[in-house]
């Protein structure tokens, strides 16, 4: 199964993690490898997905008895996921049997397994989320977007060193400028996590550009934003939620202002799903885990085929940029 | 100029802290005063202030020669802050002259002067900022909204209870139910001061319903939301950049539908417009200091006359339900 030769990566999808697994997983897949997007391995339980294949034969299945539980604490199952879905998709990646691994189950756990059985990225203290917002002008890198907790400084700098690495291997942007989230713009602003990280910034391999505020994250202030992973978290879901509630507010200012109005309500309900969509970094086709020696692609637990078969591209772009190789060309810098 | 036995609170206003001051100051001012507010004091330069007033003999003018720089350093000014407007207004309402004090002055200095000269409410070991944000079927308070950094669990705890105080005694609503931002609903997730506040706030006289995540805020999952000031301040600054963000994708969007789309384009450009205004704490009457020895009420260094003059009416209705008191109450409890 080696991509050794081959045009299309081999992407590992975990059959059975998801909210709709293994259907939507499967269906996902199914439409991946009609677009051909990759050469697709499915892991999980045979007996379930073979029927969902539909006879489609050039999707291979790996059997995997285990299932990992979408609500398992990682410390209870990261020592025994071989035999798993999960761990055994992370397995193929670890054997140079897949280029890189999709799921969409417990993503606690995905990180959990996958820093254990791919290990870090020589350098690198913490593997991070690096979710894609769909900016104003292009997309922005929001790392760490929800793996880590009470982050040393050095981590955030580290996530600013992947999430650059990221924008420019996957994204194209020749010199991504890294900003740090902060209250103000003057370097003086900021806890002492921040201040301490941005000083870190300042002497790493990266364009930093300095302190960003929560405003102009989606307004491209810089490429790549350093956050820890709660406040990351909280970013994301602050701006998920405001699409949600200005399509509510919107919604009844049109119903007071008849025809034209519903006409209106019509125009914005549609962009505000579809941006509602985008802002939900995993169904905006995954998002990447960063610093792990291996290319893994986390999606979200209630992912459709639309967000499989999005995860699935994701993984493909990230293994043929061959991000982990450029993490750490830019750690050696 | 004590308030006992008058009906209107009296209203110490900085004339000199703000960009555009003295001039949106004394017109804001005025136009309180024409509102019947309260009765205006105006802290400032004589000179400057009485030809802006236009004759208007309502409004008392106290005179001080000095002035907080807006851009200075809050610790180089803390101790010298007699014979500056942001200082001497602050000291009318220590001295009892005054009901509350309202600055749109440099809002650091503003918070460690009222530190000293007022002091904090026994057993409150930080002010902390108490946002109001307009949420979906109601105001939310967002405590701390960006006073204090690096803040303790017991911090977070006293934030609950003085932003419920002021939900209660400003608000009107009953039994505020207080809510913990965090990365998921579960008591497990969050960061260790989180999970630490959070055990906390159980034990404290609040009604506590747990985590709440940034998708939540504005959605009324609580009346009153604890947080990190680092945190309030990305909340608070993420949604008034999504505001805009939404605004600029919908507007593009309309311009591609035509004459509807025109429509619907003037439609909601008013509605973005009121949204980023109230979303911007301080224009949406300014944002009460909780945990001092008076009622303080800091407006937005870009404050316009409007609101000037929504800040002042905030301060009395701030005034007029002893928020002090009522914090020492709950505290008591």
């Amino acid at each position: 199964m080696s991509s050794q030769g081959r045009a299309l990566r081999v992407i590992a999808v975990d059959a059975m993690g998801g909210d709709d697994a293994p259907g939507e997983i499967v269906a996902g897949a199914l439409a991946a490898h009609r677009d051909g997007l990759g050469r697709i391995v499915l892991v999980g339980d045979r007996a379930r997905i073979e029927p969902l294949l539909h006879g489609e034969r050039a999707i291979e299945v790996v059997h995997s008895a285990g299932e990992v539980a979408m609500d398992a604490q990682a410390s209870a199952v990261v020592r025994k996921s071989a035999g798993t879905s999960l761990g055994d998709a992370i397995d193929l990646v670890r054997d140079g049997k897949a280029d890189a691994v999709v799921s969409a189950g417990n993503s606690g756990a995905f990180l959990a397994i996958a820093l254990v059985r791919l290990r870090t990225i020589p350098g690198i203290a913490r593997p991070a989320i690096g979710a894609v917002l769909p900016g104003r002008t292009g997309p922005v890198v929001l790392c760490d977007a929800g793996a880590n907790v009470d982050c040393k400084p050095e981590w955030l700098m580290q996530f600013g060193v992947m999430g650059s690495a990221y924008a420019r291997a996957a994204l194209g942007i020749a010199e991504p400028r890294v900003g740090i989230i902060s209250v103000g713009e003057e370097r003086t602003k900021g806890n002492t996590q921040t201040i301490e990280a941005a000083a870190l910034l300042e002497r790493a391999p990266v364009r930093f550009v300095g302190n960003v505020e929560g405003k102009d994250v989606l307004l491209n202030h810089a490429d790549v934003i350093v956050a820890d992973g709660f406040v990351g978290n909280v970013i994301l879901k602050t701006a998920e939620g405001a699409a949600a509630y200005f399509r509510e507010v919107l919604r009844e200012s049109y119903e007071s202002a008849g025809l034209v109005g519903k006409a209106g309500a019509l125009l914005s309900r549609g962009v505000f799903d579809a941006m509602r969509v985008r802002l939900n970094y995993a169904t905006y086709g995954g998002a990447p885990l960063l610093g792990v020696r291996g290319n893994c692609v986390v999606a979200h637990g209630r992912s459709d085929r639309v967000a499989i078969r999005n995860a699935i591209r994701q993984a493909a772009a990230v293994a043929g940029a061959d991000l982990v190789g450029s993490i750490g060309a830019a750690l050696a810098a």
